[in-house]
């Protein structure tokens, strides 16, 4: 890694968080946001579940964690928040609370100076760009940060080696990214000409992936295309929503290559069986050359998210609704 | 309460259960189920959140908490399980997966010999009848004992007064019950005929009625009515999904009694403003005589989900769809 520009900015962020780390005993992770912002925070969970030998992890949409107000937050919790452009309220007010219980806090963000920043003790700046584009700076694009303000805590508390492994795979995200972009080109431009017409859509994941689905259903789907989506966990699937399936229903399900694996292979098998309108996300066809086999299980979902970015911009595309077009967010009080 | 019959057995069970807990260190629990048995954790894990002072709380479905394999389940743990028949292959499986970690097990299910109840280490029998009738036993229904459960152990780890006050309430949750079913008659009955033809119905909560959200989503409205749904977070709503709302989109609102009832009033505000097809069913209309104060917002959920059950009756009624109606479930390979 090269650590110029950006990066080195992002870099001498995360060592002031590291050394924070270092300074203080650390029991519990709090990752609080809104929506997409929160939804990228559902496999840095997934990684605590796994691999933390004494801390443990929640996620909580900003609003219900402030009035919830979980006795276990104090002075031993990290709460790690995230909002775009630094200004959603309950984000802001949510750190505010964090800080007030006496918890370390971090919070992200694409922009420098903005509201939350001024709430949290310390920030880190992602890089970003819209749908559909390549990442100019996949190592430290928001989900990047995350996975190394995560991995970097097992490192310091636990001795957790996956971090090494996670910096070094990081340095291949890009050319992952450039190969999924060819190779899903002509698939994302078919099905958003097939599906461009349907009113409902519903996707599927499990594991660390699960975020990415839900991601896919609340902001692009719901948000920027209002077409109905529901992020369906796939052990729950056969608990009730399976019996909406029907040849008429779509479903995009993602397949990983983390622990829950099986999870998403019995969704796949039902819904090729019973469903007509399935189309299946597979991290195992991804070209991860460069990851490091002890993190393809958590690298992928990041894959996947750049592909679904893909197919929000075909969809938009397809359906001559740009991704921007909005009825309520930011144009109406709320 | 009156000992005797099935309270009898349940208290019986239920000291079986409390005397386990006296007798080791209990520092996490995992709620384990799967679909409708999972939902009704949520309020249970509210409570935790809300109340531990040194216990945290998961909630996992079955096959997810197997295949995640949280390294922080070990000997210190409580796994809290729950399948109506007890024959849930995944939640059976990660009772054997649990105690294999050393946990605690306790799974409760309607009937007395199952499969569940072999690989656990206690079982809690709770009294059960179907959507729209009055419960026999509500003192013992599957949340009433989850609650007991629940807060019984931070009555004997860490003295919390709590549980006493929700066995005095409980006793009176039929005569709760009874009013409501009296006072809900009418709504359900007319609101069925308005809606009976609608492909999608949204349901939104938060905090402790979460849950009653989501099992309304995916067991009635989904797996009993094939009607599609999502249960929204009243605060994720204006991060994504509230972008669909438009006056033909039919949402069932849930506003409790809990702490975070300010997130379920910010949404009511906006279905009222942009929405036309709202229904609220407000925990305040609830007569809750002899609900103690300090329990009110844990128990209101419980009356929430028994007004929710007259809706689904009044549905399929309406709709000339038995809820017992599936095309998959115990009916094809999954």
């Amino acid at each position: 890694m090269v650590y110029e520009g950006p990066f080195a900015q992002a870099n001498e962020q995360l060592e002031r968080v590291f050394d924070a780390y270092r300074s203080r005993t650390i029991k519990r992770v709090f990752y609080v946001a809104c929506g997409g912002s929160s939804a990228l925070m559902y496999p840095s969970k997934y990684v605590i579940d796994r691999e933390a030998q004494g801390i443990t992890a929640e996620i909580f949409s900003s609003n219900e964690f402030i009035h919830r107000n979980p006795r276990s937050l104090d002075e031993q919790s990290l709460v790690i928040l995230c909002s775009h452009k630094g200004k959603t309220p309950e984000t802001t007010e949510a750190a505010r609370f964090a800080k007030s219980k006496g918890a370390l806090t971090v919070s992200l963000m694409y922009v420098e100076h903005a509201p939350l920043a001024d709430e949290s003790d310390f920030v880190v700046n992602y890089s970003w760009i819209s749908a559909g584009n390549m990442e100019p700076h996949p190592e430290i694009m928001n989900y990047a940060i995350l996975y190394r303000l995560t991995m970097g805590l097992l490192y310091i508390k636990e001795g957790n080696k996956k971090y090494e492994k996670l910096l070094a795979s990081l340095d291949h995200l890009g050319t992952v990214f450039e190969k999924a972009m060819v190779q899903y080109a002509d698939t994302v431009r078919e099905y958003a000409e097939q599906y461009k017409d349907e009113s409902i859509i519903y996707t599927m994941a499990s594991g660390a992936n699960y975020g990415m689905a839900y991601s896919f259903a609340i902001c692009i789907l719901m948000e920027m295309q209002w077409i109905h989506s529901h992020a369906i966990h796939a052990g729950e699937f056969f608990h009730g929503p399976f019996e909406i399936l029907d040849k008429t229903v779509p479903f995009i399900l993602l397949k990983g290559l983390d622990e829950t694996r099986p999870l998403e292979e019995r969704a796949h098998a039902f819904l090729q069986q019973y469903g007509e309108k399935t189309i299946v996300i597979d991290a195992k066809t991804f070209d991860l050359t460069g990851i490091d086999d002890e993190v393809k299980g958590y690298i992928a979902p990041l894959a996947m998210n750049f592909v679904l970015r893909m197919f929000a911009l075909a969809l938009s595309k397809a359906r001559s609704h740009p991704l921007e077009t909005r009825r309520y967010m930011f144009k109406v009080p709320y």
